[in-house]
């Protein structure tokens, strides 16, 4: 089972740093974790995300009930046997991809029934059902089934699906029988600060080993995001740990911490590195560009990973434009690699308490992307 | 520049092994050279070669000439310094790329006009651009250009381009300029006997610093390619590299060793690991079959290598289905493992007087692909 200790808290602030120790990693929050959907990480295996610093990665308990199939998972040893990934995995509760990815989706408060994205078939999750699915998976993290609505929505929209949360969430307490699993709640409410502090105090009501705020960073402003944080955390018990679902960029997760959050996800190193959209210490370097073609610097001269050690970024415009995997690789070994150094740089801070001090300094020499 | 010595002799075989040194590294033969076409082996990088045992590497003159071109990889440092490979590298010419890649390509004495499979432009290639290029990339050991024809031509045809191939290699000798680089002649003739034994000669009479079997593993019965070599090799100072050009399949190095070749390079580590075709000591393992999808074996139960170490079947089985590139990049591994054994275990076995011995056993054990 899971503990947390919080080693660290700023004074004056919401920043804290401390540990999350699972039956199989002890991991130094704040962090972010990779997101491995099917089972692994895009193109980078455990060993090389162990090396990086990483001990905990998310799976999509979603897209691993489709292919293989929990129960195939389950046979082979759980996530952990299966994909021989040595640290502690969390898996999300499925909510999130049936309402994004599902060709259709047809919801009841008895739960969802949709289209798998992958062959059309007719599927059905329910608060029950996704609980029997992560168990079946094994995770040392499993999320609560939630209703996730696209922004904007109206409010009354919003309001069904944050107390249908609320309702799936007491459903999957009780349909929880593993004893070596902890289980997260999610607080929804999209941008109303009402509803988010309603759903966050009856969440806290049911106990939960943590909790997490869902349904951000779906197309709404920064500041709005932000804005959910300054009223949602403060609600949820301190010594226990605070997950940003689905966030986010560097300058998300620097802000996330200042306002309380411990955890965070999102496929933005992977995939951005996939498409050549190379995080650094001063923003953006999107390698496809033709300025890159002769230019014998490393990605970020600042960045020690096993990427910048070796190869320029002249190289890596080559193998991107030559469609080569490997480009993808490399590209995506620096991100998680500068996503990594940032996380360790932040608890750093908060341990140094000079947190306020790394975050305007930040924000000085970061230039935000603009999609 | 290259020096190669022979170490241990086969007593009654032509099988040998040897070490041939370039200024990077020390080679142990018989070599077997994975494929950089691009300038990287695919999926892979070069601390991942080393680590497998490889020292030497080949690329594509023709591939860098056309993406990022010459003039820019020769800017950068040359192939070691654009793509950071520590160890050898040999060209490859560009004549087996132009006559079998090319959209269309209009041959002469003078050399081959062709447009690039690429974007279509008009590209000319003579034996004196060819070694400008490959001057430019700057390679440890580059070939002659040569004429390849498909197999089967008439011996008309087959004729024509063995003694253009004649004619090029002086032209190449004449054209080279750098003397850091080692040149090898290539033999061409089809399965014609006399015309293999006439290039060979020829070639001998000009003197290079090592000769190459070209124009083979071009879709004829393995009997006849083995055959050729019966005929072409004898005729090659044993002083001097022998080199088989594009092949091969396992069952076809061991031939080739006994047949007195020292190295090899052939694609099909990396493009059959793509396809999800893994060599084992036992022959084939197609891994997308459906009876690997609860398998909980390694690939190849004998084989060390850190996929074989690591990861289950099934495991690969799934990444294999659901498209996920660190597949292919693990089934690469796996495969240029294999490979790299297997020579490894070739030279061994040739130390120690017992080559024989072990062709009879590989051939005993090992079930050879259809394709
Ligand atoms: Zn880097
Ligand atoms: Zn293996």
């Amino acid at each position: 089972m899971l503990t947390f200790r919080i080693t660290h808290e700023e004074s004056g602030g919401r920043a804290r740093v401390g540990v999350l120790t699972t039956a199989r990693s002890e991991i130094a929050t704040p962090a972010f974790m990779p997101v491995g959907s099917l089972g692994n990480v895009r193109s980078v295996d455990g060993e090389e995300l162990l090396k990086m610093g990483y001990g905990l990665i998310l799976n999509n308990a979603y897209h691993l009930y489709l292919r293989p199939g929990h129960k195939v998972v389950e046979e082979l040893g759980g996530v952990h046997g299966f994909t021989a990934w040595p640290g502690a995995i969390l898996t999300d509760s499925g909510g999130f991809q049936v309402f994004s990815l599902a060709k259709f989706c047809k919801i009841s408060d008895e739960g969802v029934m949709f289209q798998s994205h992958i062959d059309g078939s007719s599927r059905f999750i329910s608060p029950e059902t996704s609980i029997e699915i992560q168990e079946a998976l094994g995770a040392d993290i499993i999320m609560a089934f939630d209703h996730v609505v696209a922004l904007p929505s109206s409010l009354d929209q919003v309001r069904e699906a944050s107390k249908r949360t609320s309702l799936w969430a007491r459903r999957c307490v009780s349909a929880k029988r593993r004893t070596d699993q902890s289980l997260f709640g999610i607080v929804q409410g999209g941008l109303d600060a009402g509803l988010r502090v309603e759903s966050a105090r009856d969440l806290v009501s049911v106990g939960f080993d943590g909790y997490a705020v869902g349904g951000l960073s779906v197309g709404e402003d920064k500041a709005d995001m932000y804005g959910m944080l300054d009223v949602t955390v403060p609600e949820l018990p301190s010594a226990k740990p605070r997950y940003l679902m689905g966030v986010g960029m560097p300058e998300d997760l620097v802000e996330g911490v200042a306002r309380g959050i411990d955890m965070f996800d999102c496929v933005v190193p992977s995939r951005h590195g996939r498409t050549g959209w190379l995080f650094t210490s001063f923003g953006r370097v999107v390698i496809k560009q033709a300025r890159y073609a002769r230019d014998e610097q490393p990605i970020d001269p600042a960045c020690r990973c096993p990427v910048c050690t070796r190869y320029t970024r002249a190289y890596l415009h080559h193998l991107f434009g030559v469609k080569e995997m490997l480009g993808a690789r490399l590209n995506t070994i620096h991100n998680l690699w500068f996503f990594a150094k940032l996380m360790e740089e932040i608890r750093s801070a908060v341990r140094g308490g000079t947190f306020q001090e790394f975050r305007r300094e930040f924000h000085r020499t970061y230039v935000v992307d603009r999609p």
